[in-house]
């Protein structure tokens, strides 16, 4: 009888697979819930796991490591998958692979479960992860292995009595601290305006409050460290923007991605505090970062993000680029206001004591420092290769030679 | 006597210049006006520079080529500066270098004079695309050679008789088609909110109407060609979307800007038609692009930005950079729905005859023609590095180790 | 009775294939040999497929089209993989594919088989290509999916009559006009210098003449026309630097090279054509592109590179890479002189009439066109964001506080 | 009177600026001469300092601090601007600035002055520095601002009674440890073999000695540690690399290089014991370093070699890229068995106990430990977007259409 540590989520899927992995296999199942901040209660789901015959059930609060280890670095990395998913799903398999690996280690056991399915990118992440971690660990799939439906899966739970909640053949859902992703069902038209139905943390912006909520944000070296001139710890700081966000519809996310396993999906999101954190992080990186950092940083950071989507988040370049980013987060301290109304967030002022922005520098009025003759130079050099390239071309006899006619077709008014 | 071509925009600058440089210079001044769609009667500012003393006064429509061969390149780069500016003035600039230097050579002048002062960018616009297109051409600035400040001008202006406008000290500003962008005055504290009287193209969101705009765009090979179903030149529909997204707050941009030349500064933007087609546009190119291509594009993408932020438009690295964007829009067509509502644009919908999503590849319900199994066989290829990267340096070992500490810290709940 | 088209190049795995598949598969078997300028003989290996069983044998030239449409492009865009690979073999693969296809579809065959093994890069190659050109088509690949060995197919051979020659066992062994690759045997130990008897094409450093050879390469518009100021077509011009390079010693290339399936290998090649080529024609465009363009073209050549090595020449990506590199090219004309001499191949001269190098701004002595002055004003505002954030930062104090102690260790001599 | 700290090297430029500076300012000239490997009896420059009218003298050996804070980041990023030339004069600069700045500081001198022409990159890299490392020191370039000529110089060199070397006219030289430059003269014509008097520390290939040299390279953690089992420390291994290498005529440079400044020129450059480094370094990495952090390191590396041409070592951003590559290097340990002969460098074996080559992954022979039919499923998912892709664009029928009139173009043989 081999020992088998599934990842347990308490949905449909997982469900089946303790009766089912137990049948198949002849295994003793361990299943593993690991808290990462998903609006559910833990201890229900525990015991079901129990219930539906787990040898044991074990329930992980991971939810310091994650916004420490996991969203932290991803927020400094401004991480957007295709500049629009702030990757919560993809931040936190790794972080279950981690904590599925050291209780196999713990109990003895050599295999590991998940109840992903062929085509989605979860199956990558748990198993890339897995194989960094734990290279001789074998891994189970059965839902791919032996390629269930959603039909088949209702089913079988009816025939041996395990309890499944009402609307699961509805949509797909996953969530964590970091946000909320809704797949399947209607969503999979993607000509349509997703249901309301389908969000569970946001406001729609129609029926969001018509008045304003006005946020303070303050960071110290790249980390949120209070709200409205009050510190938090992130963890807190997340929750309250997740709250105040959802109630004024911010953080709804809706577009077609490109998947790993070689297919585009419609993929819908709430991620109320990502969204928020994201854009104050990056206006406030603006003011401080010089400009070759800030126009270098979004090639680390599309590199981070695909990485991370792809289930590489053990991975060596990982490291490299977090050193990167690391690196230029030093001196990101000040404070960046937003103002959140009916769907959108607004920064709308930011300051910091690091900031490279010197108003006697910028500003067009009165005495300035600003060296205005050395720009005269500054062009010269700067146009120079250009002009050289033209001469070289003879650029100018020909533009020369079609003026008249150029000039005959703009018309003068 | 020498003949100046004057960039003519009826402002304080350039109206005491007609004067100023007929003075330093013992010129013949020559003012054109081009129109590229800023909201201004353009005949009263012809006749201001006759009667300011103006040799001649020229107003050149150039509209359509702006939106034909500057717009419309850079819509389908989906080019923003710093991921937030869409370059209107900075791609005004060159189109209207290239008419300024075809008036120079009609009327047989060697000399092009600006406006501009020497912290901003324009100057570097202005001057290199003269460099590409005339590099004999000499330039004249006498804002930046004289260091004139705003108080000079204004004396100046009053002491000759030359007529401004009242509100001319408070802020910068300039427009067209693409957009307005407005400077200095209160908006050089970034720590505050720009104050509502520096917009004229949205309406605030917070008095933006309480109903909703639902629009259609439709898209051929990149282009837009119609609205709701109605086919339009781009120029028609680029009017009517500033219309529109103006009267729902659409298209307000403020954000702490690298400049070219060395500073930093904070931007306050208008550009309800811009930030409406660039979403929408992006929105299909992820339905229709490869993944390859989709990651890709954004390293060209903002490479052409920071070019034409920084003047280069005629550059033959503009050119190589056009190549590779146009070659990907052959198959950008289909229809992108956005929803307007108080302050933004969301895409809910998008179809296309060329679309990569398929949805029985996606979806996880019922049969579907994905080959699940193979997604093993590529999840073993995928992760066999980082499994014999960890083999190699006896990862497993390590972590093992360290379990039971690991799991201590972790609270079972 | 189905019909297979097979990628037949008359060594050990396709010899055997055609037996074996007709007996698994019991198939009709359409053996193709694409004449891609290996140094066979092709009408022998054509009999040899008959002799064997083959059903019909086409031998097809398509050395000018790999040369136009495959080798100038990949020149043009100075591709090498992980900046040492010349890509011979991954050139030549979506070309036999195309090959294949257009043979299958004339003889209304619905299967292609090749006799790649599961761990290369070539299996990846042809099936991409395929699932490009001919998504429908069934592909074989027998080698892999009854994990053949060299053993058992060497055995087999013997059983069946198959002939096969004597050193089939040492060394895997590619070749094109465009490079020969080794693989295997003895150099499998990457610690050891690769022996001589792997090597067809070129002498060693060691042995080539004590002599040089003194080359003069014409570029016209990126492609090379002339070789000692005699105009040859591409394919000609190729052949005689293989001839006079590999003389020389020059082209051999030792490197560990990272797999598309997740491996390294160690990779033996000869290429003297595209090594001198290479490099004469990358001197040239330093001489003729703009820096920016200069500098930006490595990225898009990396990718380049890699997506050919990947198998994805048919992709739209590498259309819009070589959209890109085409722009580029059109100025690249003019002449490279090469020297060569035990092994290597040195750029001693180059000159076009598109040079942007103009002595007169580089020169240091005499009088020069260059104006001095200007420089001043660049480097005020090149450093001034420098000097600003040091400003910010307070660095100065901070330096000048441990001048001391650092002037301390620097030894005074 | 002001106080002048002064980048003295010795030569024509720098010796009559003693003079000048003194006549020009009325100023009291500081002379340090920085030792950072240059070939020179360094003690008698010092004196020609003072002889000349220096009002103190300072030589100051920085080569420690060279190779270990300057050379060796920069070995580890592989840093080669435009591939091509090893950043000897580039990395010696920012050093030079800063010891400038701490003798300014120590000695209350507020004026730093440096010997650069206009046109060059060297004012960048030392006014770039000290605008970073002492913002408020002020800058005087002499031979810019008085636009001197050559001539000029000899002139007033001759007039003063200022000794200057007899070939100063010929070449202009500049040379540290990590390698020697040689510009002007009859190398700006560049289509010119470079004649042999410009070389000083390499034979000529040609008549190099005719056998070989093997070396074994030890790297740990990406710094060389060892040369043929001997352990040494970088400063005498680079020396050492530099005799033997220039010996066997290895490292020499030429190319078309692009200035910061705008303008090209023809750069000659002697860089045996770089060349020797580089090439080893890098081909270490391609052993030990997964292929996602190998195939992005060229672009944090482009970038690096780009801003320390450009004067930016101090920079933020240069500190970043630095982070990256750091990281990269804890596992570049191993041996590289590096041939010299006749003007090469061959890397012709390498070995690492954190190799990722695997031979039992990579091999064709026998039982290997590669899984064969995963790469069937790998390549499914591979290639499904294009296959998918070729459907939607009806890519078959379009190519079947044209099978016939293809393989008639294709000749059968």
């Amino acid at each position: 009888m081999i020992k088998v540590v599934l990842a347990y989520s308490g949905g449909l899927d997982t469900s089946i697979l303790i009766k089912l992995i137990k049948e198949k296999y002849n295994a003793e199942v361990i299943a593993v819930t690991v808290d990462v901040g998903q609006h559910e209660d833990l201890d229900i789901i525990k015991e079901k796991a129990l219930y539906t015959g787990a040898h044991k059930a074990l329930l992980i609060d991971a939810k310091k490591e994650f916004v420490q280890d996991y969203i932290l670095p991803s927020l400094q990395a401004n991480a957007l998958y295709e500049n629009a998913y702030p990757l919560a799903t993809a931040l936190a398999r790794p972080l279950m692979a981690k904590v599925l690996v050291a209780v196999a280690q713990e109990f003895g056991a050599d295999h590991i479960a998940h109840g992903c399915t062929g085509k989605g990118n979860d199956q990558v992440r748990f198993e890339s992860a897995i194989a960094y971690l734990a290279p001789s660990m074998e891994i189970l799939a059965p839902i791919r292995e032996f390629s269930l439906t959603r039909d088949y899966e209702i089913e079988y739970a009816k025939q041996h009595g395990i309890p499944i909640t009402e609307n699961t053949n509805k949509y797909s859902i996953d969530e964590n601290i970091w946000g909320r992703s809704i797949e399947c069902g209607s969503l999979e038209n993607a000509d349509c305006e997703p249901p309301d139905e389908v969000f569970a943390w946001t406001q729609s912006p129609l029926s969001a409050p018509n008045y304003t909520a006005y946020l303070e944000i303050e960071f110290d070296a790249g980390i949120p460290v209070a709200l409205n001139r009050k510190k938090m710890d992130l963890l807190a700081l997340i929750n309250e923007l997740n709250r105040v966000g959802g109630l004024h519809g911010v953080g709804r996310i809706d577009h077609i991605e490109s998947r790993l396993v070689g297919i585009k999906s419609r993929e819908v999101y709430e991620a109320p505090a990502a969204v928020i954190l994201l854009k104050a992080h990056h206006d406030l990186e603006k003011l401080i970062l010089t400009k070759d950092v800030l126009h270098f940083k979004p090639t680390i950071e599309n590199s981070f993000a695909e990485l991370v989507y792809n289930g590489l988040w053990f991975s060596p370049f990982r490291l490299a680029l977090s050193s990167f980013v690391h690196e230029t987060q030093k001196n990101i301290t000040g404070t960046v206001k937003v103002m959140l109304y009916k769907g959108s967030a607004y920064v709308i002022g930011r300051s910091s004591t690091k900031s490279l922005y010197v108003k006697d520098l910028a500003t067009y009025e009165g005495k300035d420092q600003f060296d205005s003759p050395a720009a005269k130079g500054f062009i010269h050099i700067w146009s120079l290769p250009y002009k050289v390239h033209s001469m070289i071309h003879n650029f100018e006899k020909q533009t020369s030679d079609k003026v008249e006619e150029y000039l005959c077709t703009k018309k003068e008014v």
